[in-house]
């Protein structure tokens, strides 16, 4: 077992997203989240279209989970590439590159899994050819096992500064989950909220419920229970109501995939919740990794956005509730644009105000 | 039967949402609105019991068809009050009174209901007791079909004032149900498109889909659908990126309680739109007769608002969706405040902008 548990005196219960057991030639499982909260179940990761199966059906979600499984993915790629051969050759890099193509076509807008498979080739991309098959293996596990613990200190590191955000006895509002579930651990803006409470400061979380997967409800609003963080689930239509009320002192989201200039695309429902904090005059905090940001970009309308099916609106949980033949929009995420943002809270720091000099600055310390 | 329908060249099936056949000893039926669209039920309203379970569980619903069936629902109280006796006493006017008053409690929000029971007492107010029963019973059932037939009206006046504000070519975005199945016919905010229609005016609907009960995916939808109207399905989060998409030019929603400074209570969702609406400099109108106004209160904050059960969100259509033990806020409706709505669309004119002086002008018309 490489992962161990962080034990907190909060934690009621540890599962782990993303799991590799064995060494090179091992094993990744992966807890498969469609079935949470009524079914704890792994997925066997026996192969590359397992692992593509479970990124494109959110079995594994999250950004910085889709990283990490994308990593270990790449050593399962590597074990199918040179099958029972001693070496590594040409004929199964190309191969492996097959592979690694296919895992990061999985999913279009969060870029830590692109970002991951880059740091994985990268990691291999001075051996020389052919060579020991054993030899490239380790080296590539040691590669997932770092992109995986440099998330674990991630999240610690964004939960700190993001906890300070969080006053004593306020209200918290957070869309989606940004848990452990979607991390290796604490997450990226339930982080800030798992932290603070290790600090002691008592708060109360509304939880968007997140149509159409119901992530804030099965995943969030489970994570916040384990923990005995008091909670509050509500319908995505409910959160300009809690705020009216004066319930809600600082919304917090995660973020799939941020631009240079700070536009962030998250879970679609974030940027309407941007618009909402602002009229209300609450603070509107995304926190993510230093590896969701996208330099490459400069304007949010450069992000794909990932375009889902139909029956994820239409046949919510095995029932049909719309008509039939009616016609579906239902973008997976949306853009906020920078201009909404308070500050993005990330493990080198808090950027404020969110413009691109101080994205930029803030990446390269 | 006392109702007909209103042929149009565009009517692809007429549902009727209440229903009474016979005289006043005659029998009032209720469509089923939880099961559509996948079943067309009706619902024997043999006792005033089973009327303000259908209330409360919205098998009808919409504040003028809850309105309607409460007026027939008098009628049924009257059959109860004097069971099989040919005259109308004290003793069976205390006993209809106290029907009356189980029907007034079944929903907190909507002021038609009340609105209409109001009417119906009001009707018989002036009978000398004991009186002949069928008399009164006429009395009541004629103040029935008048509550009936103004709605009908109502709808038809709402739709032409509200028409003129669909442009040719454009997108309205619209929340909740607020059409044939919420009224006698063609609605509220709904007739306007209807009308539009039938002025030959091409314009696309994007539908919120209205969590927690889903009245827009299963209701709304599917009366554009019979109507051949262009229309989307989006989930309540994606408004905000429909909008952004520049593809809503105008947001038309119902109303179920109007105060008189024009603060409007509606399907919790309202607000937020607004919200949205304002910040992407989108026109927001309620439509609404003028029996929802209820002049009495001043400010939206006096408007009682149905709090509902938690299974409503956490046993989304039959499964499970979330943690066992989870708390729950399920607001029904919320509050638009005055300044955030364009223009309110009555049956007797536009109120616009929105303000004391303006609303009770309109009414007094």
């Amino acid at each position: 077992m490489i992962m161990t548990s962080l034990p907190t005196p909060h934690h009621q219960q540890t599962l782990r997203s993303v799991e590799w057991s064995g060494d090179w030639q091992g094993k990744l499982k992966l807890l498969d989240q469609t079935q949470l909260p009524a079914k704890i179940e792994m997925v066997d990761c026996v192969s590359v279209a397992v692992i593509r199966e479970a990124i494109v059906q959110l079995r594994v979600r999250g950004a910085p989970a889709i990283g990490i499984a994308a990593a270990y993915g790449v050593v399962v790629a590597f074990q199918e590439s040179i099958a029972d051969a001693k070496v590594f050759d040409e004929a199964s890099k190309l191969l492996l590159n097959t592979k690694i193509e296919d895992l990061r076509s999985s999913r279009p807008t969060a870029v830590n899994l692109s970002w991951a498979l880059t740091r994985m080739s990268q990691s291999i991309a001075d051996v020389s050819l052919p060579a020991d098959a054993a030899l490239v293996g380790k080296t590539l596990l040691d590669a997932a096992i770092e992109v995986h613990e440099e998330d674990k200190r991630m999240c610690h590191a964004i939960g700190r500064f993001g906890a300070d955000r969080i006053a004593d006895g306020s209200g918290v509002l957070t869309h989606c989950n940004t848990g452990g579930l979607a991390t290796s651990e604490y997450g990226t803006a339930l982080s800030a909220m798992l932290t603070a409470q290790d600090q002691g400061k008592h708060f109360h979380v509304f939880v968007d419920e997140t149509r159409p997967l119901l992530q804030g409800a099965r995943l969030t609003a489970w994570e916040l229970m384990q923990r005995k963080i008091p909670c509050t689930l509500i319908c995505d239509s409910m959160a300009a109501q809690v705020m009216r009320e004066g319930r809600v002192q600082a919304v917090i989201v995660g973020a799939d995939r941020i631009t240079a200039c700070g536009d962030a695309a998250n879970k679609i429902g974030t940027y309407g919740l941007a618009i909402l904090a602002k009229h209300h005059k609450i603070p509107f905090y995304v926190a993510a990794p230093s590896s969701t940001f996208d330099v490459s970009l400069i304007s949010g309308s450069e992000i794909p956005i990932e375009q889902r099916k139909e029956a994820e609106i239409t046949e919510a949980f095995g029932k049909r509730t719309a008509p039939e033949g009616v016609v579906v929009y239902n973008p997976a995420f949306d853009v906020t644009p920078a201009e909404l943002i308070t500050a993005i809270i990330t493990e080198k720091g808090i950027i404020e105000p969110v413009n691109e000099s101080n994205v930029r600055a803030m990446l390269q310390k």
